[in-house]
C-alpha cells in the first residue's frame, strides 16, 4: 500500500516558491484598460478569406467576444473595438481580483479568444475555422478621465486613418488592378484630402458614406434594453401550464457606432465616467 | 466630401496616452513560469458531467491545448499539468517579445482558450459544449534551476495530495452513499497513510494501482518522434503519380505521467534545463 | 608597459548587466510623494539628549533640511514634515529623470541626510552630533488631487494624534513622576477629550495654546521673499566702490504652521495644485 | 479646551491612501546591487579643489562612507567603489526590512551622505565642505553568481579605462600645458596600447606602476581584525582599577585594491558568493 508518507511534509517545503509571485495590482483609483490584438490576424485573416477591407462577419464577431467579456467579467463600463484589436475599461474603483493586472488581462484574453472559435459558426456559416487564433493583451493605467478620453480617442484615431488608407489601398487593387505594391506607392505621402479625391474621382466613393462601423469602429455601453421571454406559467386556478411572454429590462452591453474623440458622447452619457461615490 | 482635415494630427496629439504603458519586462537569465487556472471549473464540471474524481476526456482535452500552446508560442522548454491548470516554462534566456510578461501570459491564456473550444468535440464526442470557458494566468520568475524544479515539485505534491483526497471522497460518496458534507466530515484531519488505509479497506483499492496521469499529472516535454506522411510522389521515368509513406523525424511535445520531485526525471534529461549558450 | 589588452573590449562583455535594471519611471500626471522617516531615531533622540516631548531645534533642523531639499531638487511643490518624518511632493507633470523612482527617492534621501549633518550645528550648538544618522524613504503615486490631499491630512491626523498623545505622556513623567509604563497605562484606552481633559486639571495645560507648530506640523510651500543682499558697486563717476543694498524678490521655500486638513489652505493657495498646462 | 473631536476619526478615513503604496520588494534568491553616484561631482570637485586625477582624500573619504554603511545597516557581503561611485551587494537570501528595494537603496544613500558630512574633516583638514552634496542611487537584482561577478567586473572595467583616460589627459594638461580641449582632441581615436605609450614616452610613467587603488578601485569584503581596546579593570582583591589592553578579533570591512574579474579572487573568497544555508 501506499508510502506516501511525506508528500504533505514535502509540499510545505516547496512552498516557499510562492513568494516569488510579484503583488502586480493596479493603482487604485485609477482607469484600468485591457487591449487585445489579434495575433498574425494577417495570415488568419487570409487563410479565412476575410473580405477587405472590412469583413463584416469578422467585425460582428470581434464585438460578439467583447460582449461576452463584458457580461462574464466584472466591472467593465465600456469597450471599443476596431480591426482585430478591443479595448476594455474597468471602473476607476473597481476592487476585482484585487485590481491585479495579470487576472484582468488574462480573463480579458481567455474569455475573448474561447468565444470567439465558440461564436464563430454563428457569423462564419460557410468558412470553417481552420486553427485556434490567439490573442496578445496588455494592461494600462489612466489616472484621470482626460487621459481616458484621449486613449479611446487615439484609437478612434488610428480606427479613422486605418480604415480611410484601406479603403483606397482595396480600390486601387480590386477596380483598378493594381498590384498591392503599386497600390502602396501609389498612396505614399498622401492626405487624408487626397485620399478622399481619389476615392471620389476615381471611384465615386463619398467616403463619408461609408457604414460607420468601418469609419468610427464599435463602442460598446451598457443599456437597458426589454427582453421578452416565453415563460410557462400555471395559475393555481388553472389545470394546464400556458406559454405567457413576459418583458424584462435588461443591462447589455450595446454597440454604438459613433463619434467618442469628441464631448458630445461623453455629455450624452456621463454615467460612464461617473462613479457611484 | 470629407472633412476629415486634422484626424491625424488629433491621432498624434493623443499619442502621449501610450507614455503610460509600463515596461514589464521578466529579469534576465531567470526561469519564466505561466501558470493556467481554469475560472469556476467547479461549475464548469458540473454542467458538463465531468466524471469524479478524473475525467479522462477533460484531463486529455487539457493536454491537448497544452501541446498546441507549446507548438504555436516560442521558447517553452517544458509544462506540467493536473486537474484544471497547467503551468509553462519559458527557457531562461529567452528573448521571446522582448520578455514581456503580459505579452508571455495572454498569449498563453488566449490560446490555451481557443484551442479548448476548437479540440473540444475531439474529446467530448456526446457533451456538447455549453458556454465559452475562461481561464487565469500569472507570471512568475525563478532565478535558479533548484527554485524552478521546487516550484514544480510543489505543483506535483499538489496534485498528489488532491488525487489521494479526492480518490476518498468520490469512493465515499459514490460507493459508499454518503452526502458531500458527511464525506468531507469523515476524512477531516486524516493523514495520507488514513486515506490510503480507507481506500484499501473500505474499497479495495491500492492507490498505488491508480493511473498515473492521475497520481503523478502530465509533464510535457520536446522528443523526437518518427512522423509518417503519405506524399504524392512522381518519378520523372513514370507517368502516373503514386503515393508514397515519408517518415520524418519531428521534435513534438509528448506527455509523461512520472515522477519529477526526484532526481532521476532531470538526470535523465538533461537538456531541459541545460540552456544552450 | 601595459598590457591592458582588450580591458576595453571586456567591459564591452560585461555591459549586458545593464539590461538587468528595471525601468521604475513613475506613472504620468500623477503626484509624486518621497516621505523620509529617521532610522532608529527614538535611540538618536536619546543619545543627543532631544527634549521631550517636542525638541524645538531638532524640529527647526528637519525643515532647514527639506528646504535645502527643495532647493537644490526640482519640481517639488509642497512639502510637509512632523516629528522625524518629511513628506515632498512633486509636481504632477514633472519630468525630472524621466519620473524614475529611484532617483526620486535617493536624492531626496541623501541630499536630506548630508543637509542633517551640515546644519547641525546652526541648531546644536552645545550638543555635538555623535555619529551620522539614517533615513529610510519611500515613493507613493497619487492620481488625483483628493487623493493627494487626503495623503497629506493623513500625515496631519497622525501629527495631531501623536503630539497630544505625547503632551500628556511626558507631563506625567516630567510633571507627575509617573514612570513611562505608568504612563502608558495611565492613557490606555483615553480618548482626545479626555487627554485634553487631563491636559487641563491635572496640568492647567489648555491644549488649543500648545505651540501651532508642534500641533500642525510643518508645512513649506514656495513663496516670495523679498532678500536684501550687500552690494559692492561702482559708478563710472566714482572712484571707489560703494555698498549699496539691494533687494530682489526671491522664490523660496517658507514655513507654515497652518491646518491642511480643511478646504480652506487649498483655497488660499490654489497654485499648488494647479498645474501650469 | 480642545475640539478635537474626530481627528482620529478623520485618521481613519485618510487611511485609505496607504493602499496607494506598491510592494517593491526584490526577487528572492537574488543578489540585490545598490549603486550610488555621486550628483553634480564634477562641480562638487572643482568647487574643493580635488586633485587630478585622482584625490587620495576623496577616495579615501568614499570608502570611509561606505564601510560605515557596512556596518551600519545589515547583510552587505561586498562593496565596489571607484571614481564617486560605490556599488553594495546584500546577500542572496538576505530578509532585511522584507527585501524592499526602496529600503535598500534609501537607507545606502542617506547613511552614506550623512557620513560623508560626518567624516569630511577627517580626510580634509585644510579644505572646509562648502556645502552638502547629493548621491543618486539604483537598485538592480542579479539572479547568479556568474551575473554578479559580471557586475562588478563591469565596474572595475569602466574604472580601469576611466583611470587610464583620465591619468594621460591630466598628464597632457598639467605637465605639457595642453588646453582641457587639445588633450581631449590628441586622445580622440587612441586605444589603450596607445595611451600607455604615450605615458610612458611623453611623461616617464609606467602606468602599471600607478597606485592599485587608482587602477583597481576599493573591494570592501568583511575580515578579521585584531583590535586592541583599552579597558579598565578593577579585581576584586585590588583597590584601584587598572588600565588593562585588551584584544578582540572583529569582523570589518576591510579594503583591497586587487582585480576582481578574474577567477583568483573568487577562489580565494569564496565564502562571499557562498551562502550559508
Amino acid at each position: 500500500r501506499g508510502v506516501r508518507l511525506g508528500v504533505t511534509m514535502a509540499k510545505s517545503k516547496f512552498e516557499y516558491v510562492r513568494s516569488f509571485e510579484v503583488d502586480d495590482s493596479c493603482l487604485p483609483h485609477c482607469w484600468v484598460v485591457v487591449r487585445l490584438d489579434g495575433r498574425n490576424f494577417h495570415r488568419f485573416a487570409e487563410k479565412h478569406h476575410f473580405t477587405k477591407p472590412n469583413d463584416k462577419r469578422a467585425l460582428h464577431l470581434m464585438t460578439k467576444c467583447a460582449q461576452t467579456v463584458m457580461e462574464e467579467l466584472e466591472d467593465i463600463v465600456i469597450a471599443y473595438g476596431q480591426s482585430d484589436e478591443y479595448s476594455f475599461v474597468f471602473r476607476r474603483k473597481s476592487n476585482w481580483f484585487k485590481r491585479r493586472a495579470s487576472k484582468f488581462m488574462t480573463l480579458v484574453a481567455s474569455q475573448f479568444a474561447s468565444s470567439y472559435v465558440f461564436y464563430w459558426r454563428d457569423y462564419f456559416e460557410d468558412q470553417p475555422l481552420l486553427y485556434p487564433p490567439g490573442f496578445d493583451g496588455r494592461v494600462v493605467v489612466y489616472p484621470s478621465n482626460q487621459t481616458l478620453k484621449d486613449y479611446l480617442s487615439w484609437r478612434q484615431a488610428d480606427c479613422h486613418i486605418n480604415n480611410l488608407y484601406n479603403t483606397v489601398f482595396w480600390a486601387l487593387v480590386q477596380q483598378s488592378g493594381l498590384t498591392p505594391a503599386q497600390a502602396q506607392e501609389r498612396l505614399k505621402g498622401t492626405l487624408a484630402a487626397d485620399k478622399n479625391e481619389i476615392l471620389f474621382t476615381e471611384f465615386h466613393i463619398n467616403y463619408n458614406n461609408e457604414p460607420q462601423m468601418y469609419k468610427k469602429g464599435t463602442v460598446l455601453i451598457w443599456q437597458k434594453v426589454d427582453e421578452v421571454v416565453i415563460k410557462e406559467m400555471k395559475l393555481p386556478t388553472e389545470e394546464e401550464a400556458q406559454e405567457t411572454t413576459v418583458t424584462r429590462t435588461r443591462n447589455r452591453p450595446m454597440p454604438l457606432y459613433c463619434d467618442i474623440m469628441g464631448d458630445a458622447f461623453w455629455k450624452e452619457h456621463p454615467e460612464i465616467l461617473e462613479e457611484e461615490s
